[in-house]
């Protein structure tokens, strides 16, 4: 690895940074410049929209956008867009969406959509004269951040309460002021954390006329573990129902469902599985809804982790011959702002959604985790995880031999009677043209 | 929204998807159909492989990536690159990394590389019986997945250990084989998963004749979680050579970073979105790199939560002087298999990087997600998030307004002294075109 740093970097036009990285990391190779330039957009203003999204872009990363079909939620019909590279999420959601269609579909609720920002400070005076301080300046705390808040305002949303919040047991001298917002159809990261730094510049700058000396700001800024912005989503039907080309002796399918669900409520290495087959689905929703996968992530994990031992997201339950399972996870997405009027294929899902509210996004995603957790399990506790998805990455490894049209036939038929594993496969091709 | 459902839909061809899509959500609507289109590569060659990763792909999701110069791990120099939307992630980067640059560098180091798998099944009978059958069978669930475990086997990795763990205290008749392995530069989920299969059928076939009847195989899956598969990143350097153009004053930069890491170890609301910012960095190489990121986040969160209570990835320790910071974390990757062949862009983002081995590059996600948080940290302690975080932002407004580059030239002056709200820049726009 020779290479050399580089100051101003960021300065350098983009032709040039490509130059400097093909110099540097690629002796100046010719394939690796065409990989480079073959994934430009040809309209130039379009590629120069989604070169200024971030810093030093050099190119364009392809996650495929796929859709799936026939989700009934609530009665109403979605096509729900996909930007995912793991092969079988799409399809898995989309036979999840076709089983549930026709037993009645998804239930799914907003249950509350209250967000939180915190300023965090040390202060190693007087408790009461903090707390009276803090009485006495709330209303400005408010107010002086009105001209951040007007608009949300107006629209019903905005600064819900502030509370001083005592951390010093938990630190020495700690404490928060901890605040509540409504942002309607935003996310909100941003409203928020000018918000919060408003409050911190007006509380800092009259503690000393109140006699509060010595607060230290630390930071402010907003929390993406909202549990108090939740959402549900459900499917249920009678036991019977259940009967399907794949699920023979429903009874039996219920039992060693919820047996699945159970393991992993109760064991974390499971749970964590488990609850990354509910994001393959999310993630996939969230990305092309121009949401932000980190902070759901962050978010929906910490939510599992709440009771003190991590455990699955999902529940089953059994009950007079009904079978119901459910998901309930904390959800912060927006549907305005950030880059859902930016990103033209944000808007195109968007679109394709209906232009949804933030709450109606809050549904669609907790029922596309749902639908996948529902595909995950069902494989799992029947013919295995591994039949379908290695039948969809075994074209991925024909892709990657550079199979042709023909031996992609012969070895698909090959492979519909033989277990696909990497090796099985590479052999099967050396076979194939020896 | 007026849908209809459709059978069959994953059978259709491209072109007849995005046909029946237009017609069903768009109304059949030219401009969604340009916007789907102009994202596909004029390389139909290399667009159908694309379009192959996954089902019903319909476009090109466009991610930046974008790159960021001067890392310097364990003396070697990376150019790293990221695939992520959120503006400033890549700058942030790049601006940790000169600074570490000139103070020695980050260090990293894998503590561990053992994956786990598990079969879980469930048995009512007797104890002794099963634990006897366990040390009988376990010879041959090894070799009944040679062929399997053969090519692995030669490179050096393979299955390390299986044990029978009685989790009957958890939920009633629940057992599982537990499994460990070394899957050497692969992610090796396929792998484990096709192994464990294997453990299943021959544990299940041949119990019966050693008179333990009834075993239930619920599934055979392995974990995210991969607490023994661990990796270190650090800086350290004598405090006063922490001094800045933006930290002056390095003493007291240095108490209220530690004591920011601090408040993210004691307090989970804060824990949440601070490593939400380590996993801007980690998710953004690791989705350039061909990994999933799904997986690596609920590895990490379930890490986060492990000691009962959701807490700091990231440590801060000052001693002697000494100005030390450091990130622990389960980092499943790797660099073949999967995408990383196949993708064009993550072959590119793989030779970038030298074409690390899966310890080389757990190292250097580490490294991103530390210098990621070291930058959030140093701005959120000093200047606060919005600042730098608006200023990237500013960009994606003007753009949404499509203010041309004259008012982009004005604005950005206008906002070097004013603060950046998305209602401040909306009136600005419109001030200067009225």
């Amino acid at each position: 690895m020779i290479q050399n740093t580089i100051s101003g970097f960021s300065k350098l036009s983009k032709t040039k940074k490509i130059d400097w990285l093909l110099n540097t990391c690629f002796d100046n190779n010719d394939t690796a410049k065409k990989v480079v330039t073959q994934y430009w957009n040809s309209d130039e203003k379009l590629q120069k929209l989604h070169d200024e999204f971030i810093e030093n872009t050099i190119t364009n990363f392809y996650l495929p956008l796929g859709v799936a079909p026939n989700f009934l939620v609530n009665e109403n019909l979605y096509t729900i867009p996909m930007a995912i590279e793991e092969s079988s999420v799409v399809a898995a959601a989309s036979k999840a969406a076709k089983f549930w269609f026709e037993r009645g579909g998804f239930k799914a609720e907003v249950i509350s959509t209250t967000k939180i920002g915190q300023v965090h400070f040390t202060f190693s005076g007087s408790k009461t004269d903090l707390q009276s301080y803090f009485k006495t300046i709330k209303p400005q705390l408010i107010s002086d951040a009105y001209h951040i808040t007007k608009n949300m305002n107006r629209r019903g949303g905005g600064i819900l309460d502030i509370e001083l919040r005592d951390k010093t047991e938990e630190l020495d001298n700690y404490y928060q002021l901890h605040a509540t917002f409504e942002t309607l159809d935003a996310m909100g990261a941003n409203f928020i954390n000018s918000c919060l730094e408003q409050f911190a510049e007006t509380f800092k700058a009259h503690a000393k006329t109140h006699k509060v000396t010595n607060v230290n700001i630390v930071m402010s800024i907003l929390s993406n573990y909202v549990p108090q912005c939740l959402v549900r989503a459900e499917v249920r039907c009678k036991i019977t129902d259940l009967k399907d080309k794949d699920i023979p002796d429903p009874i039996t399918f219920a039992e060693n469902f919820k047996q699945a669900v159970s393991i992993a409520e109760v064991e974390p290495h499971r749970a964590v599985t488990h609850n990354k087959g509910i994001m393959n689905g999310i993630d996939a929703v969230v990305l092309a809804t121009g949401n932000d996968f980190r902070a759901v992530e962050a978010g929906v994990h910490a939510y599992a982790a709440k009771d003190g031992k991590y455990s699955s997201l999902t529940h089953c339950n059994i009950d007079n011959d009904i079978f119901c399972f459910w998901l309930e996870i904390p959800l912060a997405v927006g549907t305005v702002g950030g880059l859902t009027s930016l990103h033209p294929l944000v808007k195109f899902a968007l679109q394709m959604l209906g232009n949804p509210s933030a709450k109606d996004l809050m549904k669609i995603v907790a029922v596309a985790g749902l639908a996948q957790n529902f595909a995950a399990l069902k494989s799992l506790t029947t013919s295995g995880i591994q039949q379908g998805h290695m039948k969809m990455h075994l074209m991925n490894i024909l892709n990657q031999f550079k199979a042709n049209d023909e031996e992609k036939k012969a070895l698909i038929t090959y492979f519909k009677t033989n277990t696909v594993t990497h090796s099985a496969v590479v052999e099967a091709i050396e076979k194939l043209r020896s």
